[in-house]
């Protein structure tokens, strides 16, 4: 992604140092921090410096193939320390299954960090691909709602939902985006509104409350947002609230797509009831920024993500193209 | 209501001045504060440290006789400026109405005054009613949802939506209530939560995303919410949100009720679409309790009230007694 003119990805490796763009900074400050041991990956992904499912795959394997290589003997205890940091993405799971498996072939470090790469440049290549597939759901006009950040920063780099708008931009169709702010911590108004301003797509940011407004109004053409897990049945978990945009969109006759990446995709999940929820800190909900919202006298619940059933999803945006709600076991004969 | 072990109303008169709780200084701070003139008064309802329909219906009412006794000449000025301080409650009308008629009998200011008094005894008198009627909904342990602020705090006493509940817990019920924080201006997490804190009623705060993932998970039995408008086919207008809020109930086979004064009903607009929807500041969205959120380069869009069609509504909790959607049009031969 371009940042004051100069190309950025989310996360990184150079000479077997991990880098993340700190995502607890933005909107206020752009700064660049490295990870320096397992602690740092694991308190860095609890802590949502960097987060994303997508993002949080390839950091996973960036952070196994770097840290085995200093400590091998620790393999197992890295690998579980990961795989336990967040427990809603499929993506961690799949990503560290994948660097693990390259590890264990001869015990080779160097081989973990080929396939890590490797994770790396298809996960950026997949977002590409959704990208370009994803375009084509967009008229010059199109008015979009988008919850969360399923942009470059929730991925390597181009995002999954953002993607066809980068690229729909940029090929000069003019498009309008409809930024649910994404409360308890924000994510549509932090991250995916200063994508958007940085890339100088149109844009304004909604309360979450008033989405069903502009559905029900007939001012926005389609919904896509990006996933954290989509069961074998087609049933996808995403950040809290993801659920009701797409009821809503469902009730008002709009579209509702999901872009992914195949690593989001778990063949193991009959269906969405199976995918564990992530409970977070009630802090989050009751401050923010580290300020009280009340008066302290108040619990607060916090679950981090809900479950979207396949009926209301129009189709799921991937890397070998558009797959509609009725073709989805098509996903799974595809080579991923 | 009882804070601190004394009785308040929200809005009061006491030997012809004006008092009102400043809501915009809750819950840190509790404080009172005397509105002396007509550009006070209207700054408050504007700046909404008065808030609520049935309260701004009172606040207006009392308002009006006070400040034409003083300046009688301009009785016509004052009555505009009070109509136009918000646009989409219609007990500002409503109750405008009657102390106008009432002043315009004999050009008497004082006949304004007792009918003023009258209309804020009525609305509590209302509000315990809705109360009663509203308890029968209510079990030994009912978990309750609720939108935006419907409690004392938005009423002269006792509330709309929060009625039945403080009926239902002073009768020793056992109920829980989710409360929606309500952004942009959370009057949930800051008016609502602070509300029960002080009764003593079991409840939670919930990011307005999270309504959806409770109610699909069974944890809410039923939705009540006030209302700022009702059209005469039963459309309602209440806090950007609501609308929501009844279509995830409705799609999960959840009752949604509307709680209501007789000062909330419109009988001359026929439906929903005609009711005027206030736009207010895009800084609301912007920031939280003043906190900015943004960097300042992304626009907002922030409409305040949304509408929910009569057919995501099971009933409304009125004065008079529970009249279920089936029935609303009975609603108009009642003597309101």
């Amino acid at each position: 992604m371009q940042i004051e003119g100069r190309n950025y990805r989310t996360v990184w490796e150079e000479n077997k140092r991990l880098f993340i763009i700190n995502q607890n900074d933005l909107p206020f400050k752009f700064s660049i921090i490295e990870l320096k041991n397992i602690s740092e990956i694991i308190a860095a992904i609890k802590e949502m410096k960097v987060r994303g499912a997508p993002a949080i795959g390839a950091t996973a394997a960036l952070a196994y193939a770097i840290t085995v290589e200093k400590s091998p003997e620790l393999e197992a205890t890295i690998y579980s320390a990961l795989l336990a940091a967040r427990p809603t993405a499929v993506d961690l799971h799949n990503s560290l299954k994948i660097v693990q498996t390259a590890f264990l072939i001869n015990h080779n470090p160097l081989q973990a960090l080929t396939a890590a790469r490797d994770f790396v440049e298809r996960s950026v290549a997949e977002c590409q691909a959704i990208g370009k597939y994803g375009e084509a759901l967009l008229k010059n006009g199109s008015r979009i709602l988008t919850h969360c950040n399923a942009g470059a920063l929730a991925t390597v780099d181009y995002g999954t939902a953002l993607a066809p708008i980068r690229f729909a931009h940029s090929n000069g169709k003019k498009v309008f985006v409809y930024v649910d702010e994404t409360r308890p911590r924000l994510q549509g108004a932090r991250l995916t509104a200063w994508e958007l301003a940085e890339e100088g797509i149109p844009h304004a940011i909604i309360a979450d409350n008033a989405a069903g407004y502009f559905l029900r109004k007939g001012d926005i053409d389609l919904v896509i947002t990006g996933a954290d897990r989509i069961a074998c049945n087609g049933d996808t978990a995403n950040k809290i609230g993801t659920y009701t945009k797409a009821v809503l969109a469902h009730e008002n006759g709009v579209p509702f797509y999901i872009a992914a990446p195949w690593s989001t995709f778990d063949r193991n999940l009959a269906n969405g009831s199976l995918i564990p929820i992530e409970e977070r800190d009630s802090l989050e909900v009751l401050s923010i920024n580290g300020i009280k919202l009340t008066s302290g006298k108040s619990p607060a619940f916090n679950p981090a993500f809900d479950v979207t059933p396949i009926r209301y999803i129009t189709g799921f945006i991937t890397p070998a193209g558009i797959i509609s709600r009725k073709e989805f076991a098509r996903i799974w004969e595809m080579n991923i």
